[in-house]
């Protein structure tokens, strides 16, 4: 595409590993959704293989439509449990200028929260807005030796693709100073702003190396027990980020686990990240138990259990919970009218 | 909304006596689309009243969210026919600021369209772009005694509701000279956007006065027998609008009847507006005719019967020549799992 000018924006964090098709599968976001959307909005019609095994075609190729019910949108998320897409018709966009990256440190991960909700209310339209609680924070420098201050409490990271991204930078920095930021630290150029998304990046590569006991004895390092971790994708309100990070933190506590919280701040869509033992049975359990609480604290908040990644079979239980039980037999309806014989992804999302 | 600095995008032209409701039965669009998305966008949940009494929940209040088949975009556009909607959960966005206006005439509709073709290439971002051909430029002259050259073929408009708008209007009207623009002018403010908007707001309206008699004989004005109107609203992928303004000219002059195209150009949305004399039933007919061949047109050229109308009774039988039989079915077998018994809208969409 790039020879044309062109560019797909969707860009889930796995996009060097990550299929178009499980994109369209799970209706994937990523960090530009707070700018450019959701994989959905970048589908317009797919070539599906029904579960008789005829060919069906839906949408179109036009910018808008509104012929018939939106089937495209019906697969596109449905987790493979409505049809097999073998070909799917894609919007492009004029690709925009290169992204410039700046970084905001805060003392707290509430006044983080309260400047992305500021941010988004005036207006700004950053192409990215990702933010990282200590845990994470430490659990990079842990791995990579990048050296972010100890006392950073919550890294923010924004970015404008705009034609001035240095204009809107200022503009953002003055806001976050405002805002309680501690640090302000605006990249130059690509390169540097390359380097301030090395931290996000590895974020999650980090956490999967944490364990409770290398967080108390970081010499323990990777080394200490059976590194394993359990990806939440809760997505609330803004106005409700800071209340939810607050709450992550309690649940840590509570069940005595490092919880590393990454988010799609902008838009609320977090990414509380379990960390445990997977050789200690004890943990095991009380990571799961974790995992659970945090969806629940979720959708407590007005929130839903998952905001790009999809249901599977870790969150079946949630969605009935999230959906209730008028929806869930809507739901089981259009599986029947599609899959009478339930034998797409069987098992799957409900 | 406006105290708290927010605002709702969608801009149905009927915005004035159109209801939300409506909007979201027909997933309908507007001017903004080009930049703002169309109401499907803007709808996060739904309460609906099913066919058996039950009230359905769908949605969210979040950003993101895919827990679950999508069946608040399967609610939206489906024209009453699976449920009662009523209430929803909309999303919001932070009040931009007031847009400036652009006209540009050109010596013909494929030069303006080729405009349109650039525009939207180079990544403008223009918050409408609307183009309106010669038929409905002498109509709004006729009625509105606007005095728009009589040299004009295809006058397009364009806005920005940027921070620096004045300066997006020199970028546009520089590209506009360059793509054979006859003339071009940007207003300086506010009030001259409105006079420059005013030609597209009466466009639809002064053309509910021509008829063929009308156009012959402007002095005939209003009077020449009981004008009436067939809109299309055909939607094709914008490299193909210069040839769909060139085919609906040719099926004007077969079916001898005034077709005033106007156009939200940017998203290659068009109303082709087939003008006749109501009291002749020789000109109903062929009023009956250029409207599906129309239709016809925009399905060769890749495009949709409906791109932000629906389907209602009028373009039933199009609906299945868009979206085929294996996709009829399966809108029968949707509709069977919400409305067993064919209680709501009957006869409607298919």
């Amino acid at each position: 595409m790039a020879e044309t000018g062109l560019y797909y924006p969707p860009d889930p964090s796995s996009w060097e590993m990550c299929t178009i098709g499980g994109n369209i599968g799970t209706a994937s976001g990523g960090l530009c959704c707070v700018k450019y959307g959701v994989t959905a909005e970048y589908v317009l019609g797919l070539d599906v293989i029904l579960a008789d095994g005829r060919l069906l075609r839906t949408g179109r190729r036009t910018a808008k439509g509104v012929a018939g019910y939106d089937l495209t949108r019906l697969f596109v998320g449905a987790e493979g449990s409505l049809g097999v897409v073998v070909q799917a018709t894609l919007a492009l966009k004029p690709a925009p200028p290169e992204q410039l990256v700046l970084a905001a440190e805060f003392g707290s991960a509430a006044a983080a929260c309260e400047a992305v909700r500021e941010i988004m209310a005036q207006g700004h339209v950053p192409s990215l807005l990702e933010l990282m609680d200590k845990t994470t924070v430490r659990a990079v420098n842990a791995f990579t030796k990048m050296d972010l201050p100890d006392t950073t409490e919550a890294l923010l990271l924004a970015a404008f693709d705009t034609h001035d991204p240095a204009a809107d930078l200022t503009a953002l920095g003055k806001l976050c100073a405002a805002a309680g930021a501690t640090e302000v630290v605006p990249a130059a150029d690509a390169a540097e702003s390359e380097l301030l998304l090395a931290a996000r990046r590895t974020a999650l590569t980090a956490l999967e190396t944490v364990t409770a006991a290398s967080m108390i004895d970081e010499s323990a390092g990777a080394g200490a027990g059976r590194p394993a971790t359990m990806i939440d994708d809760v997505c609330v309100p803004r106005s409700k980020l800071g209340e939810f990070f607050e709450g992550v933190a309690r649940l840590s506590d509570e069940y005595r686990l490092p919880i590393g919280v990454v988010a799609h701040a902008g838009d609320g869509n977090t990414h509380p990240t379990v960390c445990f033992d997977g050789n200690d049975p004890d943990q095991c359990i009380r990571a799961q138990q974790a995992f659970g609480a945090i969806m629940d604290l979720g959708l407590e908040l007005g929130g839903t259990i998952t905001g790009e990644h999809g249901v599977g079979l870790l969150k079946k239980d949630w969605l009935a919970k999230e959906v209730g039980p008028v929806s869930l037999e809507l739901h089981r309806g259009i599986k029947e009218a599609f899959d009478p014989l339930g034998i797409l992804n069987p098992g799957k999302v409900f």
